[in-house]
């Protein structure tokens, strides 16, 4: 048995997310039929995590088992031209039976773009926008709150089985864009489920001034879903890369 | 008579360009349409300029004269809620009967979106991917040669019949936007036909050492389109605003 690593990119807009679901178009279910045509057994794929609907992935990282050794750069020109144009492989390679697509991760970058003004149809493609008159540098600073070893309990959604819900940020940040413009850049060792879309639907508040700045301390202590921000549109949200 | 700016906003890829034409669906041929049913007038519109098929705008300048005078905010709300979702009116406003979309412009900005790497499908949405083994830093030294007044003959298309190829191009440069994806951003008092997407295809030649960059002095001097690289597609180039 070998196990390989497996980079894809994909544009989540035509998805009900990664996880394979019945009756549904997935990224994983459209991964394990195009393996299956090319290398013509039952694969399974393990993820990084699994990406929500309209999600999309710069950089996703999986692991799959074969039985037998396969030629890793026919197969990934085999799989680019079966799969739909929305869903990239970029790399191929075998690994050590040790490494985890999952468990081996060390952090995770996510990035949130999003725009103010009017609707924008370029923007659109792929931010969310959010209102005329938002202070932005109040956003910024509000990033620094998010840093550091926390318990995110009120950025992660109440329909969750995860109990440890201490997770480290290492960088949140927005970077200007111009034009209107902006992303917001979060690198962790793990996120909770909607946990990047909490904490921008969060940081929203801080721009509109629902919020200030200095409540945020507050508002991670309580550990309550109820007391962050809404959760915002997946369609912001591309997964960036993960380090292993 | 009243005189309107009109600032739209579109995604290029499903229309063929700009410019009205019978029988094919374009952006002036939406707007006029959505105009006639709002104002119940025929409108003709004139932008600052013509973008290709496949060509997005962030902000196109346009200008329309109507017989009455309109109320604008709802006339921007009607307009937006006929209109297509790939085609975004952001401002209407009057204007003096001076005004001309085109002629009174000072400058405008193209931004042309390109990718080293394997095929992205994040990338691929709004990008132009341009082979692995690329040296940014080489075209970012190229982009200084075509700062500055020039002669542009080598950087037209053959099919135009403006006479006067001399523009003045403020800013050429290459922002690394990280992950691998890079912009040109290119601002000048006028461009000619195919102008932006020919210098960029000059630059991947420079990026991929096809092309020398001290060569560039001669290839402007020659005026000859066969000198140049060739004309990159349209779906990286994004009109990003106009100066008046």
């Amino acid at each position: 048995m070998q196990r390989y690593v497996l980079k894809i990119s994909y544009d989540g807009a035509n998805y009900s997310g990664f996880q394979i679901q019945k009756d549904k178009v997935t990224i994983q279910g459209e991964l394990e039929s195009a393996l299956k045509q090319v290398l013509k057994s039952d694969i399974s794929i393990v993820a990084s995590g699994r990406t929500d609907a309209g999600v999309s992935a710069i950089c996703q990282v999986c692991h799959f088992d074969c039985n037998e050794d396969i030629n890793e750069h026919r197969t990934l020109s085999y799989l680019n031209a079966i799969l739909p144009k929305d869903i990239r492989v970029l790399e191929i390679d075998k690994c050590s039976s040790d490494f985890h697509a999952r468990y081996s991760s060390k952090q995770k970058t996510y990035e949130y773009y999003f725009y103010c003004g009017m609707q924008n149809a370029v923007y659109e493609r792929f931010a969310t926008q959010i209102g005329l008159n938002v202070n932005i540098e109040a956003m910024g600073e509000a990033c620094k709150y998010f840093e550091g070893e926390h318990d995110f309990s009120s950025f992660c959604a109440s329909n969750t089985e995860v109990k440890d819900k201490v997770r480290i940020v290492y960088l949140c940040s927005i970077v200007d864009l111009g034009g209107g413009l902006y992303k917001l850049v979060i690198t962790g060792n793990g996120f909770l489920y909607n946990m990047v879309r909490i904490i921008m639907g969060t940081l929203v508040d801080v721009g509109y001034g629902k919020l200030q700045c200095e409540k945020l301390k507050d508002v991670i202590e309580s550990k309550s879903r109820d007391q962050a921000g809404k959760t915002m549109p997946s369609k912001g949200l591309v997964l960036k890369n993960v380090e292993y």
